[in-house]
């Protein structure tokens, strides 16, 4: 999916959720754990759900190996049943030297049909290179988490050529920014700093960041569209307990539904009245 | 395995080499190809034929996951074929969230039994301990890697409390040896910087490190054990490429056995003879 058709999907729904697809096999609903194929039934529903009510999914592929190879089958039929009219992201957090990650963006984009992987950016251009080389898909480095970790080193001063000092995730951002285009590249921006959102927002006037935090986490909603929302709405923002917990019962999926509803309703109000 | 087996380990086959099963589906030899589970014969042939050889094996995940579900099969039956003498190490460098590590740490600790996970600490605290709780497991955090793009991020100076002005991947391993300790935790410190080696082993000189690059990637086995070998041996030197594509047809692994044992005999004159 390209820039283009992802910005015509926000635009059309008046939308920018994303459905975080953080399916916990430990927390399906009574009804689905005995179910021989519990987490794929779970998500289908969900999405069966809220299709309507989101652009992206975003699939955190660490609950899915949690449970070994069922998982990734589940994963694999899960990607599979996003409509292709929804950007689907692997939220992996993957990176490694260069030939490795040939393999990563092999298996995410290619295997399993993903338009967008998380990458995490330790290691450098090398790292993250293999992920860029792909056309219409998108590689998503993180800049600032949305976790309390986040202070440990992303907040460290640093010094990098040309731009002197800043955080460490300035400087991440600044580099890895040279390497991609708006076109495919974004950054994960924690929603839960909506202050130092603003301020990012300034300094990359033409990225899509991708906005996890925001429910669960304790993200304002509100206070991160409005630090962040662009023209072309320029932001996903990713709900994942939130929603695909709000209800335990049978009636699972109607109740994120509801949730998702809340989002989508806000996010439309936001959209058309950016500044208000 | 715990630290005492570990090394119990090195000082009887006084050897501290570490094979790398980076396999790459579209490098097995002729005879394999065609193989129904062509991976895991692969990588068996080398486990016979390397395992009094080395102390440790080295699964680098992204190879197994670019093939699919066919690949998580190879790699469950390649980490229960290692002897329970031997560390297993999941090359994952995964990293996420404390409640998505925890999933993480339980997919390579409990679901598959590795011994030892990578892991990448752009999002430090929460995203590191979960696989640090676990006994007589192994978190080995990226420290410096040798990868070209290491300079990118690892090397900018970076201001950090306490400890003043340093290379970023100086203040990534301070604050990561809060959290762990000698027994549970290891780094990943790049062989193909034996100078750097010698400053970060003065400042840990505790802690076993990961060197990957011996080989392929260039770092030469004599500089980095000069530069890092202790009394309890307090490396593990990864060779991957160098030794299981040592040759490409059938005998392909007595010649991994060859360049195995070549790595083997230097070690054991190194350890017996450190400072010569």
């Amino acid at each position: 999916m390209n820039r283009t058709q992802l910005v015509d999907q926000i635009q059309q729904k008046k939308n920018y959720l994303c459905v975080g697809l953080d399916t916990d096999i430990t927390r399906l609903p009574k009804h689905l754990q005995s179910h021989s194929n519990g987490v794929f039934e779970f998500n289908k529903a969900i999405i069966d759900a809220t299709k309507d009510l989101c652009v992206s999914y975003k699939i955190n592929t660490a609950f899915y190996e949690a449970i070994g190879i069922k998982g990734w089958e589940a994963l694999e039929q899960t990607v599979h049943y996003i409509p292709g009219t929804h950007l689907k992201i692997a939220d992996a957090k993957r990176g490694d030297i260069g030939n490795t990650s040939a393999q990563y963006a092999k298996t995410f984009f290619e295997i399993y049909g993903f338009d967008a992987v998380t990458v995490a950016p330790y290691m450098g251009e090398d790292s993250i290179r293999p992920f860029l080389d792909y056309e219409d898909k998108w590689t998503i480095v993180l800049g600032l988490t949305s976790n309390k970790g986040s202070k440990d080193f992303q907040q460290l001063i640093t010094k990098a050529e040309g731009t002197g000092e800043s955080f460490f995730y300035n400087a991440v951002m600044n580099k890895v920014a040279l390497w991609g285009t708006p076109d495919n590249l974004m950054f994960v921006v924690g929603a839960t700093k909506a202050e130092q959102l603003q301020s990012i927002r300034h300094t990359f006037p033409d990225y899509f960041f991708l906005l996890p935090g925001v429910g669960f986490q304790g993200g304002s909603l509100e206070e991160v569209s409005k630090a962040a929302l662009t023209k072309d709405g320029g932001i996903l923002v990713n709900a994942s307990r939130a929603i695909i917990y709000a209800g335990k019962g049978e009636n699972f999926a109607e109740e994120a539904a509801v949730v998702a509803l809340g989002y989508a309703q806000e996010m439309k109000q936001l959209l058309l009245n950016p500044s208000a």
